[in-house]
């Protein structure tokens, strides 16, 4: 296979990279020439145009610039197939459409991979192992593109998902677009608070501000491109913000009946919450609460975490994940160790013999 | 010290392990004897009733039942002072107040400690070690209480802090009752979403509703003790989600001005969210940002996190904070090290060199 990259980002030079060590052709192609120069010499391909028209060409610049971008290559005809992979799916293929762009050849993609840092520099062969790649073709794509499209995204060692391009934009706004804002909503109420409130933040907190932490010129971008599926989810949000206020009002209220319907309006809303938060897809796919939890107290010497991993592995016990709670203005912290139930009275008893102070 | 426990659940009795642990006499109550003889069983104090006045009287039972509890112990002057451990203080104080009560020799507290877990079994000495301890002492307060409060609370290793009683529940409204209902509303969204969509969730999602999964029916209990503050809150949040909303209908607009306009409501609400995120103690009181993150991909053979962990050791590199994410029904993932940026490059050579696989 042959490929083109144009634009030698982040997600254009990991594509690049991954085809490169699976023996694939890659030209890089990036309106700053410097920055396919820094690709190409990262060994993600050659920076020197192709001959003729390629298998595949891989349309990876912004969303705002993915169709005239298409429209110009593939108006040349540059390559058998085209595929973007931006982080929108619904906009870019109705601009194709209103440009009159022949699309029997093209198909929007959108690999889901963790983006916290931008360009070339960050990127690497396996930024989309096991990740889901989205392809979203139509009754009108060629069979040999969607060929083309799988192989690339076996290449990169990806997992292929087939969606409609406007359910793919409504799953982004769910799973990413509507989490992030709410984030950056909570966290906002934290901009002006008393110190001494702050300074009783915990774990909870902690992990649902998380996202808020990102650059905002990346997500403006990305929800310029999404705003009908965002707005209508946060609607929903809101309708239960409504919702809940009016359910703690009436909690406050000297009614007993009122204050009982208060109670199970409380109640709706946490248990919806249990309901869905219970379907969030942790490791092989099984709810991350299946895990029991083992609780380690450490101090902060170097070394504390290497001696309890180097333990539980001499327990034979597989730590499924880890989380690290730190006190308050102290140097001690809890390591929680995630295991599958039946090797949490293992690891415990185990790290006790050890002389770990153990909390389960 | 001399001391009485009231309510055996996980805190009464995490309490009175800690105080045992350091030489105090605990004397060990519950309307149900059962879980006092339990408490008594795991060497938390004697479940025998005291001779006469103790010290100090630990209130440990939930939010509706401090204030009738603490007028029957202190009609009957069972302590020289009184201290409750309930999760709310404004509420429990007012209806004290209401019976006449005097409120001298009583201060209300809020140990600051995770509880995913309820009962006298799930109870530890070090429970409370290095977390925020709140006193609400009022000018009434006699100092010998405050005195006989402030040894507890270091006999149990917490960090006292001491704040208004409406203050502490505007404060946990906003770094805990708050967020919590919020991440309740982001996960309720996924409850009837398709398989496909859902399939997409990553980092972000599972971050924002990890706390969701926790039981509706000790949050019901909180969040009806401390209606009021969580309310306003949930409507600052409100107010934030319509102007986004009506930005993100504003960047649908055919006016390229009103698009302008609904860029910088977006931009807005994300920098604010920046500047809240930035606030959230981490280890030693720092913004988590000002860790370097060194991504290791691993596979899920048993023994590589300790392995990890040891080479880390071996490079003299202290691990600050850690992080496992999974690929989708992959049997691959990354390990996310977070270290001081000096120690960043340090790291990544040398587990380059080990033969690691690291992403950075």
């Amino acid at each position: 296979m042959r490929t083109t990259v144009y634009g030698t980002g982040l997600i254009g030079t990991s594509v690049a990279l991954a085809l490169v060590n699976r023996g694939v052709t890659v030209h890089l192609v990036d309106r700053d020439p410097e920055q396919s120069r820094i690709a190409a010499a990262l060994g993600a391909g050659t920076d020197v145009a192709p001959a003729g028209p390629v298998d595949l060409a891989v349309v990876a610049v912004s969303p705002a610039h993915v169709a005239p971008t298409l429209a110009e290559v593939m108006g040349r005809g540059a390559a058998r197939g085209y595929i973007d992979v931006a982080s929108v799916k619904g906009g870019p293929r109705r601009e194709l459409e209103a440009l009159g762009i022949d699309m029997h050849t093209y198909i929007g993609t959108h690999p889901m991979s963790g983006r916290e840092r931008s360009g070339p520099l960050a990127a690497t062969a396996d930024l989309f192992e096991g990740r889901p790649w989205v392809l979203t073709p139509t009754r009108d794509t060629d069979t040999e593109v969607l060929n083309l499209a799988l192989e690339l995204v076996a290449l990169c060692r990806a997992v292929p998902v087939v969606m409609d391009a406007d359910a793919h934009d409504r799953a982004v706004a769910l799973v990413s677009h509507m989490p992030h804002l709410v984030s950056s909503m909570v966290a906002a109420r934290l901009e002006d608070a008393e110190m001494t409130a702050v300074r009783l933040c915990g774990q909870g907190i902690r992990d649902v501000t998380r996202t808020a932490a990102s650059d905002p010129r990346m997500w403006i971008e990305i929800l310029s491109a999404n705003p009908g599926p965002v707005a209508d989810l946060l609607c929903e949000v809101a309708a239960d913000l409504d919702e809940t206020v009016a359910a703690l009002h009436a909690l406050q209220s000297a009614d007993e009946a009122k204050r009982r319907l208060g109670s199970a309006g409380i109640e709706d809303v946490l248990r919806r919450g249990n309901a869905g938060q219970v379907r969030v897809p942790g490791k092989h796919g099984s709810p991350p609460t299946a895990y029991e939890i083992v609780a380690v107290l450490i101090d902060d010497h170097p070394g504390q975490l290497a001696r309890i991993f180097a333990d539980a592995d001499r327990a034979g016990v597989n730590i499924e994940d880890v989380r690290i709670e730190h006190a308050t203005g102290r140097q001690v912290g809890l390591v929680q160790l995630m295991v599958w139930p039946k090797s949490a009275s293992v690891l415990s008893t185990s790290l006790r013999e050890r002389g770990w102070s153990i909390r389960q």
